[in-house]
């Protein structure tokens, strides 16, 4: 049976999932946190419930993925290493170059270095894990999937900026998206709990975790989204801002009396959304539960998120010329029945009703939406790991 | 007959009109330019087509209110100073303090100077004009409008960002909007052209010229508006960038290696939007000559401010849960036929139809959607010195 092995690899962290192939069970999954530490912390989950946890030192990445691989044969994953087929990587920027999942050469290695800093924290970082199992897995497929390809179709009315040309023609300024792999796989999960080809739908599909993004998925197709040149625009996150007016950055530098942009950067992306609105917390769970005790400044938090979440729908509704189906998922989307009630009691001018059962249940998949309503709204849980791995098995099988 | 003039003052110009109360004929209007220079340009147009203008230095604004007052009764437009009853001024940014026109007071004047950091190239023009009206004719009363004093209705889901809290609390960060006196202007003929109260109405009004925002106008108060902090923000200008990710700032100052944020923000108020995409110019009806020849730019250009208005009147339907009228107004609004037809044509799926002949005229009132079409959609002339007037007249018969 083949195997194929999902990475997700962090400056100091590395998650994986271990699928098995055509099945795409998944055998095991783990993450590696506090890599280059002296109590970096291994947890693998594998078999039926069981799980592996220890402590020690990892100094680097390949020391980390040297460990994963010997504990998967230690523990009795697998038996032999080469049963590992292939590894598929997720890189957080692919530019204008990567539009699909491509397998890793020289060429696409040099490509992603040069579109660094589109993602300075996270392409290095997706580069470390690419080169390093690809040197203790040599014989491993090595396969790409990118969180901004999906995005790549967008039209240019929907990803140019009105900023001079030359800063697109130049130096890449443009609309690029982001969690891309969740969005395409709850646009084709959602066709098939509509019953219908992704080809013929209108969605949005609202990926509502720490981070947040709404996209537009036209035919199949990513034909709008949220975020932008970076992931700190779009709706109100749980430390970023969303959008805002650019001139705040000066006149915050002059406030604050700070002198590099750099610190306001810092205080929208660390500093802003549920935490800098609401003052509380930056988890949605806590700031509904300071709501519920009329916290001023959470309810405000709330309302804005909801808000920003009706005002991206209502531009694809103008974008798409109508609707077919909303997705709710990521933590919020998946866990918090509130807000989805929320966004569809605004949206019940429209011919939105509530199955208020279903949207009460958490973390599966459902309709949540009534029968008669004019507007399918769902619950998906993402899943970006089997979306990579479907996009792995394609390359294989070619 | 009483007499009220409306002053637009600006840092080396200074527009009025000069209305007859209560019929509000308009009995002269002029412009002088280039103050402050050996030569200024005075221009009046009074009575039947009559033109007045003459160059000469003008030192100051003082100067320039003086010989303005002379020439109105050298040209027999006043036969006497007092017949002049009030002066009507437009200020750009009004804060949180105003909320309506007033009459203009010590401390009035002193707010006014307190946010001079809202609009530090405005403000202090308008306090100029304040000032020498005073002076030169005391006994007038004297009235201040604000642009951004409509915009103080809006909720707050809608007024605020995510920013952190205290930016809001401590520095007055929030989204003011600009265009007030026009939205509130045309939003109120709509509801005359619609022969309904303007409370009973959701409209969306679109004020498109050099400078251009559209405001959602519920019940007859403004709701939501895409123009925030600045007036750099919401859909694209003339030179204007509109909406941007505000990690542009630090890319681009890296990538032009300037060194201060204000370099960038200029070239986002003055080197974007129609121009700065085109490349032809900042003029409508040069971009769309050159869309015409099939410039790939120019057409660019334009596809992406035709899709801005349709993604704001996106989110103000949703907001407003339905629209029943459109106003187009200023400049483009006013005399862009293709520019109403396009985006009536875009709203075409939700009933929207096009009176074809009447979309054809330019800068009169008129009804240019269909006798069927489910959204009114008008073309609307703004008139912001009517709109001062009627504010004026209002506190002269308190």
């Amino acid at each position: 049976m083949r195997k194929i092995i999902v990475i997700n690899s962090g400056s100091s962290s590395l998650k994986f999932k271990l699928f098995e192939s055509p099945s795409k069970n998944v055998l095991a999954s783990g993450l590696i946190e506090r890599i280059g530490l002296d109590d970096s912390i291994i947890t693998i989950k594998y078999g039926d419930k069981k799980k592996h946890r220890e402590v020690q030192a990892i100094k680097d990445h390949t020391v980390a993925v040297d460990l994963l691989l010997q504990l998967l044969k230690k523990l009795d994953i697998v038996t032999d290493l080469n049963e590992i087929s292939a590894v598929g990587h997720r890189v957080v920027a692919g530019g204008e170059y990567f539009k699909k999942s491509v397998p890793v050469d020289g060429n696409v290695i040099k490509k992603i270095e040069d579109i660094i800093e589109l993602a300075p924290l996270h392409n290095p970082a997706n580069l470390v894990g690419i080169k390093v199992f690809k040197k203790l897995l040599p014989n491993a497929l090595s396969v790409v999937a990118f969180d901004t390809a999906f995005h790549q179709t967008l039209p240019e009315e929907n990803f140019m900026y009105s900023t001079p040309y030359d800063w697109y023609k130049e130096y890449g300024v443009r609309r690029y998206g982001a969690h891309g792999i969740s969005h395409r796989y709850v646009s084709l999960r959602a066709a098939e709990l509509m019953g219908k080809p992704v080809e013929d739908l209108k969605l949005v599909t609202c990926h509502l975790g720490a981070g947040a993004s709404i996209t537009a998925v036209k035919n199949g197709k990513s034909f709008d989204t949220s975020m932008g040149f970076t992931p700190l625009t779009g709706i109100q996150m749980a430390t970023r801002s969303g959008d805002v007016d650019v001139s705040l950055v000066a006149y915050m530098m002059k406030k604050l009396k700070v002198k590099s942009v750099s610190e306001i950067l810092y205080m929208l992306n660390k500093e802003s959304g549920f935490l800098g609105v609401s003052g509380v917390s930056l988890d949605m769970r806590d700031v509904e539960a300071a709501a519920a005790k009329n916290n001023k400044r959470a309810e405000l938090a709330i309302k804005l998120f909801y808000n920003d979440i009706v005002k991206y729908i209502g531009q694809y509704y103008m974008e798409m010329k109508g609707i077919d189906g909303i997705v709710f998922t990521a933590g919020i989307g998946e866990n918090s029945p509130e807000t989805r009630e929320a966004i569809m009691n605004e949206l019940s001018f429209l011919g939105v009703t509530i199955d208020k059962e279903e949207n009460t249940k958490r973390g599966t998949e459902g309709i949540v939406s009534g029968k008669d309503s004019s507007i399918t709204v769902m619950r998906i849980p993402t899943d970006e790991e089997y979306m990579i791995c479907c996009d792995v098995e394609a390359l294989m099988n070619k």
